[in-house]
């Protein structure tokens, strides 16, 4: 057996976790030496039982163990781009999860750290990997339904985030529209020109209390002149609605939600079927399987990793105009917010 | 068997002529006793067959006709104001097709007139009595699903019309998306406050030509906080799409397009099904029929008629903010059109 | 306008008043003329609201009316062979509920009369027309599943007789199943050639009582080499269920049951949608027109008509085949009750 | 860690393989030390590769190594029954791909060697894991569809076996039927009575040669007085089709075909949807690890295995009945299996 690649884990929150998993289960050339964490006493027995041997509390542990050729950075956002930076110094090939920082002045120094130091660096924005998501991508690259004209999301979570948590995520379209905004950019195959939000509080006062909304209607303009709309709302009663609709000159496509089982059940009182699956890890399980295959594959085979450098930036510039756009009721081009950052 | 209530139909092209069929073929208490139409030479036969009596070119005959208690008018848009207004001063009851008309001052004139006389009165939004919208209806108002927060229409057309009529509709929002219009206000039960609209020519350069765009995104405020979006297109390769959702605090509901069939082919090529009903006489046929229904049940009953006059006025003026809006790139209230006309 | 075809309607029960009202409403170039019943006290407010101007007790004033061109049987089972031999007899076209009669003899009879008068003769078996099943035959003609090598067809009702009706019924295979044997040849292109049934009392022992069954799997071979399997149920506590589908070398069609809207609902406790259209009379609305239709341009046109007097025959004699099986426990070929019958 | 359960696969062709790797990567608390296979030198690298440490040509080295606690036999199916016999012997516990033998009299042979050894031991009827149909099981447990009164299974392959393999591979019913007579037994909660089969050779003229048929429909009596039919093909030109209805007296619950992905397209030729998953290892992917977890948990936690001894030999006694029914034409009770077995 060759050599395998040896990988450490910064940051081992349910993330962290899922992603260590899946290495050691499905990937027999990688191996998952250790894992870092502020909070590492918790994890330790798990770290056991999946048989890591290296747990750290420091995450520099594992920027200084020469062997290690990769990192996954699934620490908390406000780290993102400082241990990436670090990262690409010690030549190691870096995933890192979404988004890479809340701010265009962190992100431009990473990716130009990256850059410079050649590593591999590839954004978790893993529904790319979804296989509804990219048999959507696959029909719209084929043309089967010809040029693309209108692009519809619609995302909705089981849940809303206690409002502690609202405050530090950067708001609703930095924190989970940004998966839209990538969704958007990656399917239209076009960048986002413009955008324009309708937003509201309708699911928890709290949320409205920190400064942010819970419920958004968010109309997009590319610039192959196709337009789009995304629907966001932080509660959904009957759980996770993740569905998109591209819709072109030949035709559309449409993709909805998977299930548990297809079960129908008739009776009496009607016709009942599954509810959505209910959440991003069941939901989005196999995608961040696909999404490590290809990372690594990139790295293996010496090529371009499927999700780069600026399909970091774009979302959260695309985030930073949507909220310009709500806070100032008027229509905001993504130069626009561009443009203030470059003259900073 | 009691008096049958007499009618004319004014104007005998396609929508009049169906109403009249559905009046001879379903509504016995009801006579269609006279048409008239300005082509009237080309019904004639038409009028002979499914066995109407009397066949004028001037519509002023059936007005003059006291035996005449209802008027159905189902000339070009232009006449819709005026005729509404004569028929009202003769005292018959009046089923106006949509829209009343492109301006709000006609519109406004007519009201008074149906108003002063006392008459019943019913404009032509077929859609609200379509089964699947009614079911909708009936589920928000019910509260199954909650408080209304995002309101979702589709509605795209089989193909466009030709250039020269686009010229005379008044547009894309006062000629198809009003349907839409009226619809979000009768399922979400509020007003709308704002309109935003994302539009594009992308289906033919003639109607970018004629002043017009063929597809658009309208994003909707309500009074009551909802929000919504409307998307538009003038053509779909794969027929009329009609869907609507909506959704709320405790639940969605859902109601996509009517098929001819529920055959499911599945051979080696793959898994096939129905395409939508074609276009809107065969997907709304029974919506045109209940329509008739409750225009007659009211006047029968002496009550109120289901879509009442403000019904008509409303869904112009928020025709009148999108395009407004799509001019200016910018939010409109329906507050700024109404002040606009108010202040002539 | 030219002469109307004039109609007379033999027993105005349920069936019967559907057919003088589809006529009435859809069908300008025929006149119902008169209805007869036994009951007919009980139907001449119905004829007068409509419009019939003859009403009889006796259906002879019918027969004996020279004007009259057609004849509707829509009495009881057990006077449809007799009345058709009288009206042959009177040159009067027939159409004929189903079954023609419970025995092969009396069948024989009434088909005898029908050929030697040269008048058209079409039996009731309206789901042929079902815009479903339909479209089923006409995937099955195309060849686009290749070669039928399994059917398999669902019929079951929302609630069973009263066991006053089950004793004179002629049992589940003559009053109901009578329907798929009629669809199975339909659908197959091929008649029946033996039958075995499993069957059993599992909704209602009066029906065991009464000598009947109320659940059966029917296992079908066609002359053709393909076989095929109907299940029946007295009663579906969901509704009608009504399915089919066709199985080929090439590929499989599949139609299931119609609702009344497409809405689906989704909330904290499950997804729902609507039951099946409620039962015959909803379900198959639109077929009871169509079979109309083509009844009647099979006399405009003097050309035979769909469902021709073979066709009212040979599901009797599946139907007794079947009944045999169940009692002796073994599978029944069909011409074993035709020798049956041909060596009385 | 404490110590880990030690397995040794006898036969790793597809099906032994799959077991190994599911171990290897779902089951932390499970090693698999070795395997065996006549064949090996063609495994060797797949071995490697996945970390198998011990390879052997003779299944006895398995067999006599100590340290093994379970053994999965996944060689050719008539060596199941003497396998298990050595391995009941050496006190293994024993997991047994299906069906255990073609003959009564060997199962039994096996069955009481694993009776008297104590060992644990299952056959892999792995259907009952899958979770469409372990969805159907927990409804009808539940109540929810009242008692069972029809059931109804398809079950279709996507393309024949070479004729070679049908030779040996004891006919259509203990081959492929044989898993539909375990979901049968198993849904149904209710032992097979009877069973009448309706055959023909429709795919392959070979198949017929080689005295085998490939299309088929069973009917089912149940002990409990429930009806069934299973309907059987070597060749859906579609796919594998996979579905389950149960039918009670309080309503139905039906499963369908899982697909690749949720996308349905429109086009102008149509609507389009994914084929079924393409064979069994796509389809049962996941029913073949959770049976490997319920079979490893009842060793864990010495309790009864879901899928007993009893399980292994029923199904093969309708399979036997089938045929004879098909070979001779008429119901055949599962009793008149039993008894011709038990007084050889």
């Amino acid at each position: 057996m060759e050599r395998k690649i040896k990988v450490g884990v910064i940051g081992v929150g349910r993330i962290g976790k899922l992603h260590a998993e899946n290495l050691i289960a499905h990937f027999p050339n990688v191996e998952v030496k250790s894992v870092a964490d502020p909070f590492i006493d918790n994890s330790k027995a798990w770290a056991d039982n999946v048989g890591i041997k290296h747990t750290y509390k420091d995450y520099k542990e594992i920027l200084n163990d020469f062997e290690i050729d990769v990192v996954l950075i699934c620490s908390s956002t406000d780290t993102h781009a400082d241990i990436s930076i670090e990262a690409a110094k010690t030549g190691k090939h870096i995933f890192c999860e979404k988004p890479i920082d809340l701010t265009v002045e962190k992100i431009d120094k990473a990716l130009s750290a990256v850059e410079k130091a050649g590593v591999k660096f590839q954004v978790g924005f893993n529904r790319r990997f979804d296989h509804n998501f990219k048999k959507v991508k696959e029909i719209v690259k084929d043309g089967r339904i010809g040029d693309v004209q209108i692009l519809k999301i619609t995302s909705r979570d089981p849940a809303p985030p206690p409002a502690e948590y609202v405050k530090v995520s950067g708001g609703i379209f930095l924190d989970m529209t940004i998966h839209d905004f990538d969704m958007a950019r990656y399917l239209s195959g076009s960048e986002v020109e413009e955008v324009y939000v309708t937003g509201a509080v309708l699911v928890d006062p709290a949320i409205g209390e920190a400064g942010d909304i819970d419920t958004a209607i968010i109309s997009l303009k590319f610039e192959n002149g196709a337009i789009g709309v995304i629907d966001n709302s932080r509660k959904a009663a009957y759980g996770y609605d993740q569905r998109i609709e591209v819709f072109g000159s030949k035709g559309k496509v449409l993709v909805s939600n998977d299930t548990d089982t297809s079960a129908i059940i008739s009776t009496e009182e009607g016709v009942f079927s599954d509810k959505p699956k209910y959440f991003f890890l069941e939901r989005y399980q196999g995608s961040f399987r696909e999404e490590m295959k290809e990372f690594f594959n990139a790295i293996i085979e010496n090529k371009e990793t499927p999700v780069v450098a600026k399909d970091g930036l774009k979302p959260v510039l695309i985030g930073l105009a949507a909220k310009k756009s709500f806070q100032e009721g008027r229509p905001v081009k993504i130069k626009e917010i561009e443009e203030e950052y470059s003259s900073k």
